[in-house]
């Protein structure tokens, strides 16, 4: 059995994605969209600034009365967030950052430069050009204006742009439903003691963790032992979700328990992939329900949950750009011979050079707690000191 | 009045962080301590792996008695989860990944290199060296091994970590809670119509939800109006939180009320910063409480938040690195001029090089939506297209 490239597995992965019907529309407050996926795009209904207004304290003017040296009486005083009265020829009026410019006027000074008289007049120290300080009507926005495109994730910044828009309440796509379940029966649930031959179950938690970090609705099923009618009986027992994402449990072994299911009862792909850590991988479908079978090794769920089904989740929650932003960083070490598999290697990052962190193997999880993300080494490529690679922040694949 | 450097600022403002009494330790379950910090270092309580174990399926066997073409009988089945009795001399043990080798046996043969013969037994197809495909007990970690240094972040990772060591509850700080107003008459809540010379409130949603994300327990204190009585009031309600962060409303202008309560009943530091945008930056203090004040205008809020503000309070959540990454990328533009302010440019990356959005003013959050982050150009420095600046990705920023 050839291996399957991790581009060759991703492009499958993102054609059964957006194959898959979208996800409904539902209409949430600013607050309650947060992270969620905007279903259409967000257009300016007004103008933004609404009205031409001041970018400084100071004094708005007509700018072809003012000359260096020029005294005028204020007419007015103008704060932000109060209408203002037209500028009397031969004034100026006294103005706030943020306070909209009174007709008339077509320029502001900073009062940094003028001077104010004994009689409460101003005296400016220049001339003032028009538009100075001014920041005109529509600047950021015209009506119609589209603001934010459909397919984007809502942060904070997305958020309080709406917000600025007047925008209380977004269309959004709903969360996309995960259950989780883990494979074997040498896992045991934290608070339980083990036995002999026993591990603690890691993979739940870095798989939950993860999908709550992609804003998924998770439903939690546990362990699945290593029971071919526990297996089928958990499986029907699945309802309303869009994925099932399980960990272990599907190879070619005797003990490959949920494999065996998928295959008497739905679909099943397993493919052997180009990637290290993590070469098992499975995508299958269960009554319709995609489910994606990663490995059972914590280093190996890690990098395919977050190089092929991170994306692939993404792309059913309805992102347009389901990437996770990468680098180029130098290395500090080489790699001389080179490999037929994709590395995904764990680095810290060290004055900006991705140094290799002890302990690789798909066994091991403590080296990711050590390292700032991925580094990714090409199949068939060898690395020299210094050489660039493309380097994936956790704080990326993880957002 | 001079202008202060981030730098200095950043100082100061991380001195009096450090300064404030530590956040009490309060133990939670690993789902509950997402995103918390981690008040004491993690120890591995027992040896990880706790025995040696298979790292494939395939046969255990004694290395010695395997040359090529050696045929063994089985004389046990090791499931995963399952305890092995000890390997009878003469021949081989079924073994899957993550089962316990059994005592006597010192390595493991791939299925892949095996044959199965008539009989049952397994023909070896090489000889088979002592360790092959064994991970030995502690290969992860050692007892009293420190997995995870206290000050830490607890994301997917860190958490699966402390799951596999068995740990259900983990000792974390409490949240760090902090109130939020903006301030100023020219701001209208959402839902509310826009009267003349009006804008909605945008900083309210950009505070809230960055705080949010550096899992705060955010108090909403809605808008302040430039009233100095109801100041002095709302300010007198603040109950039991560790921070107050202000956008607008503290200047040297006519309508700056909370400015000159904190200056009456308070503390106020004004800091004119060599920050572009966000020159205005106040750090003051209420009945013990810091009050930070931002800018007004959206773009400084998010600036001044992300570069000052964030970095003070993950110090005070007790995070021991509060700098955001990271990285070093070439710009695709000219910066002929030096400015005397230190300026954050919002740029998006196209192939890796930093692309300069238009309208970069303070009082514009669009070209922020359009960013992949901050591009961090030194006071007093020009650049050319080519060099090299330090980018400070969103994902980084917000995370």
């Amino acid at each position: 059995m050839s291996l399957l490239s991790v581009d060759a597995a991703l492009q499958i992965l993102l054609e059964q994605a957006q194959s898959m019907p979208r996800l409904d529309i539902e209409e949430l407050t600013l607050d309650a969209a947060e992270n969620r996926v905007l279903a259409e795009p967000l257009l300016a209904q007004f103008a933004m600034p609404p009205w031409p207004n001041s970018s400084m304290d100071g004094y708005a003017v007509r700018s072809k009365e003012v000359q260096a040296g020029q005294v005028l009486p204020i007419s007015q005083k103008i704060f932000a967030g109060h209408s203002p009265e037209p500028l009397s020829e031969g004034t100026c009026a006294r103005i706030f950052t943020g306070a909209p410019l009174p007709a008339g006027a077509d320029a502001v000074e900073m009062q940094e430069n003028t001077e104010v008289q004994a009689d409460g007049s101003v005296r400016f120290l220049q001339a003032v050009p028009a538009a100075k300080f001014v920041r005109p009507k529509g600047q950021e926005a015209m009506p119609g204006d589209k603001i934010l495109p459909a397919g984007i994730r809502l942060g904070p910044i997305e958020l309080a742009m709406a917000a600025s828009l007047g925008t209380a309440r977004v269309k959004v796509r709903r969360q996309l439903r995960v259950a989780v379940v883990s494979t074997g029966d040498e896992l045991v649930e934290l608070g339980q003691p083990l036995a002999a031959g026993q591990i603690y179950n890691s993979n739940r938690t870095l798989l939950l963790q993860s999908l709550k970090r992609l804003n998924c609705a998770v439903v939690d099923m546990g362990i699945l032992p290593d029971d071919i009618e526990q297996t089928r009986q958990r499986l029907a027992e699945l309802d309303h979700v869009d994925l099932l994402i399980s960990s272990g449990g599907v190879s070619v072994g005797e003990a490959d328990f949920l494999g065996q299911v998928l295959r008497e009862e739905g679909e099943l792909d397993f493919w052997k992939l180009a990637l290290k850590p993590g070469k098992p991988f499975t995508l299958g479908r269960y009554q319709g329900v995609p489910v994606i079978g990663l490995p059972g090794n914590p280093a190996s769920s890690l990098v395919t949950f977050l190089i092929l089904a991170r994306p692939y989740i993404l792309t059913r929650m309805g992102v347009t750009d389901p990437c996770a932003q990468h680098f180029s960083v130098p290395v500090n070490f080489a790699v001389p011979v080179a490999g037929v598999r994709r590395e995904f290697i764990r680095v810290a990052l060290v004055d900006g050079c991705a140094e290799k962190l002890d302990k690789q193997c798909s066994g091991i999880l403590r080296s990711a707690t050590q390292a700032h993300g991925l580094l990714e080494l090409p199949e068939n490529t060898t690395c020299a000191v210094g050489d660039h690679l493309r380097f994936w922040p956790f704080s990326s694949l993880f957002n």
